[in-house]
């Protein structure tokens, strides 16, 4: 059986185009007294970003922080904030920041129309109804979230996704302009989570000729991003980040995503940073990708921080080790069908023992 | 200025993906007794693939015959068939076949929700209200028709396709498994198609970073299918197809399409040889790209149709001609705002009086 994909059905792509958003919104805001939400990456905060976004009437902008990943408490107090703000659903809501900004924009959207706390719908196609329309307007490149069914939320008991097809962006404004200025760690960490979607989806058992085209191309604009030297470098990789995140949606990540998100639950890491910490002890699974993994890292003097987990105790260990193992479909990906007698408890423990 | 780009919403791929479509159309039946038509190229009437349709109820099967490129008077004729079938509108249309029928599909579509004839229509953005809900499932690879805004036709007056975004279907449906048995010369000349697309958005002035990423890709593809050997060849062409024609879609495509247009519009050649056609004497526009076709054709022993125009009054030609340089935005971005100087009328009379 195969999945029926949905995809973003509307992207604007181009330099400046982020000057568009007010044309493209226009059209979604039903009466004079209705508002948009602008959900932006509070370090953009009194940035010349902040005064260019097309707000107008009612709109509220609202800053959000992303020095912790998203916190489904805190999606439930955003959304609180916004019932406060206005009784009435919004006409759409704008998520423009990275991955994280992204996710909490998705999750936002899903929660003003369904009821209960945003933790309640962490899984697989819970959602009943559909979402606010949003938008995505990235500022960093590589995590995919643009083009996700996905936003991942850390619980009261799991770091784990809104996955469903309502969970979409109804459309994407990809401005490379807005990549300007990102800090080196930062851009690189982002980067590298695109490269890993890739490897991931094209040595993984799920891969069909769809994913392939779409992982290939990713990898390509990859490799000429971060180890070739190009003026255009920024436009490249807001493409990768699109391709690897096209790639993935119809195959699945594998074994490094599955121990980021361990290391995530456990001590707070950011995805991206979390992905290259895992990435770096996998030669054994991916040896060739981790090989030009650290070409990159060492052309662009990376250096990752190490003996993260030297100071935990067992049952922290442990925690982190059920966290990465929990999530089948990665190591199924990965592995095969009997992933469980390759990636055991045992051995997943001493991975990160390592780390 | 950039366009905010439509994309056709839902994908499914896969070999045997063709017998999940009965699922997938099964959630836009509305009532008990309303249906949908399934417009099926005649080649398929009293062969398997009819028998695997997932007719039901009041579905009507509706055979079009290709032997022709779509004209509008056709597509009138069919939506009366249907209308007299049914005074309701239709749950949906779901096209079968290659580029042709997948055209027929869309312009009924559009025509049983907007009055009048289609040839009211050809043209941009005319279109005023919503289709029907349409599927496209391809039989043959290359036209890109499948996730294009145009549905080609042939009108009282012009060779023009109605463009707008209720054009899009809203669901593909690509199985590989459907292109096996096409005879090697169609098989060729609708790759081709595909591969003159890339060759034309690749070398355009309208190229971004997103129409290169997929027509990079879809190329690559095409160089697989076409010069090499691959047992997976028809699942690499049918992903070429859809990246060569989400590349054209974000720019455009060029000469040799518009050059095509004319000798299907005055000498009723099938796009994908009239394209074949055309490119053969356009080394001086698309050097490495004609070098490389002709690699093709040498491997697959085609050998194209010679001195068409040779019997051709002045009239036709300078027909000919004007269909050709009607299609202004082919040849700026083929050559530029200055097109006119560089391809005047003589040049272009010139060239098809070498086909």
């Amino acid at each position: 059986m195969y999945r029926n994909f949905s995809i973003v059905p509307k992207i604007m792509f181009g330099r400046g185009s982020f000057n568009q958003l007010g044309d493209v919104i226009a059209e979604r805001r039903l009466h004079a007294d209705s508002f948009f939400v602008f959900v932006l990456d509070d370090v953009f905060v009194g940035k010349p970003l902040q005064d260019r976004l097309p707000l107008q009437g009612k709109d509220l902008l609202l800053p959000v922080n992303v020095d912790d990943e998203p916190k489904t408490s805190y999606i439930d107090s955003l959304v609180e904030k916004i019932r406060t703000y206005c009784p009435v659903v919004p006409d759409g809501i704008v998520g423009i920041g990275g991955g994280s900004a992204m996710d909490i924009a998705k999750a936002i959207s899903l929660m003003l129309t369904n009821p209960g706390s945003s933790a309640d719908y962490q899984g697989w196609d819970l959602i009943q109804k559909p979402s606010v329309y949003h938008v995505a307007v990235p500022t960093l490149a590589g995590t995919g979230a643009e083009i996700s069914r996905t936003a991942i939320l850390t619980g009261p008991v799991k770091k784990l996704g809104i996955n469903s097809d309502h969970t979409l962006f109804h459309q994407i404004v990809l401005d490379p302009e807005l990549l300007a200025g990102v800090a080196k760690d930062q851009w690189f960490y982002t980067g590298m989570d695109c490269y890993i979607h890739d490897i991931e989806s094209l040595n993984g058992t799920y891969i069909n000729e769809f994913s392939k085209a779409y992982g290939e191309k990713s990898l390509d604009l990859c490799r000429q991003v971060f180890l070739e030297d190009h003026a255009d470098r920024d436009d490249k990789l807001m493409m990768a980040s699109y391709f690897g995140g096209m790639s993935i949606a119809y195959s699945q990540v594998g074994a490094c995503h599955a121990l980021s998100y361990g290391l995530s639950y456990v001590l707070g890491i950011h995805h991206g940073i979390g992905c290259c910490i895992a990435f770096d002890y996998l030669e054994e699974i991916y040896p060739q990708g981790v090989m030009e993994f650290r070409q990159m890292m060492e052309k662009h003097q990376i250096s990752l921080p190490r003996n993260l987990t030297a100071g935990l105790g067992e049952d922290a260990l442990q925690l982190m080790v059920t966290t990465a193992l929990n999530l089948v479909p990665l190591w199924e990906n990965c592995l095969g069908a009997d992933w469980q007698k390759l990636m055991t408890r045992e051995r997943c423990l001493d991975l990160y023992k390592r780390m």
